[in-house]
């Protein structure tokens, strides 16, 4: 699909149907995910690739309110940032990195056909604290978002163009 | 361009051709940096467009260490956070909100044959400061990144690989 395209039919997806999602597409969107730039090319993430309905279901309770999507997901994509990798000089880069990975996702997921919606774990402490309790995470690994794939159950494909005028300066604000 | 594409051959791009960029490409790229999902659908950022050579020039000093690409870019797009619209439980999701609209619009430049640079300015304080007060922004809005944009000098179309198997785990870390 034309990358703009990509970018103007997608709309978050909560409900799939039960097909699964074949490991070389995995591979293409968690691909793109380490496509992005990075901060002086640290590339501070890590990915965890959740397929156990079980584990999405605890996984939905963990992250609170609007993560019940990943209870009929094919698969949750976890992104987290790895603190081990940050700058010294300014650390909470990794926030743009792991949100730059989980975009390029997004759009990715999009291109193959595939749905989803993002689900934000950072920066709410609580959900930051259970996910990372639940998925045994090290130290160094901060959970930062969930992404919810599968084949959305009522297709959307329909182009929106959200351009506001008013959030746009020129030259000076 | 397909978006698959578009990921693999993306490079940071930091010597310009003196080509300028038509508006209605401008326009492409800023309803692609609005296209992106958005925590609440809250939409937390604003974007200023840089086509004046000396407030590039300023601009590239008041954002430090390798911002000099703005000097030589057909334009700059500072991107800025919008505090006020901030969600009051997560405020910091601005941030995020912030990385997917810059992320949109480094492909979409990338779909349409323009080379790009994300320069950082969150989370270095002083480089938040110093553009905040060479841009006169409100007192709400944060100014986050800056991409510098024009046609590559040296056009690098080759597509990456950049999948690192060792930074995906399955169903546990």
């Amino acid at each position: 699909m034309e990358t703009l395209k990509a970018m103007a039919t997608r709309k978050s997806v909560r409900e799939f149907t039960d097909e699964g999602i074949t490991f070389e597409d995995i591979k293409k969107i968690l691909t793109a995910g380490m496509s992005g730039p990075s901060c002086m090319n640290k590339r501070m993430w890590s990915f965890v690739v959740i397929r156990n309905k079980e584990l999405l279901g605890k996984l939905s309770v963990a992250n609170g309110l609007y993560a019940g999507p990943l209870r009929g997901a094919a698969l949750g994509i976890l992104v987290c940032g790895d603190l081990e990798r940050a700058l010294p000089e300014a650390p909470e880069y990794w926030v743009i990195d792991a949100s730059i990975a989980t975009q390029n996702m997004v759009l990715a997921a999009q291109d193959l056909g595939i749905g989803s919606v993002w689900l934000g774990c950072w920066p709410c402490e609580d959900r930051v604290q259970e996910v990372k309790e639940l998925m045994a995470l090290p130290e160094n690994i901060v959970p930062h978002s969930i992404l919810a794939l599968g084949y959305a159950k009522e297709p959307d494909n329909e182009e929106r163009d959200l351009y506001e005028s008013d959030r746009v300066h020129f030259d000076e604000w």
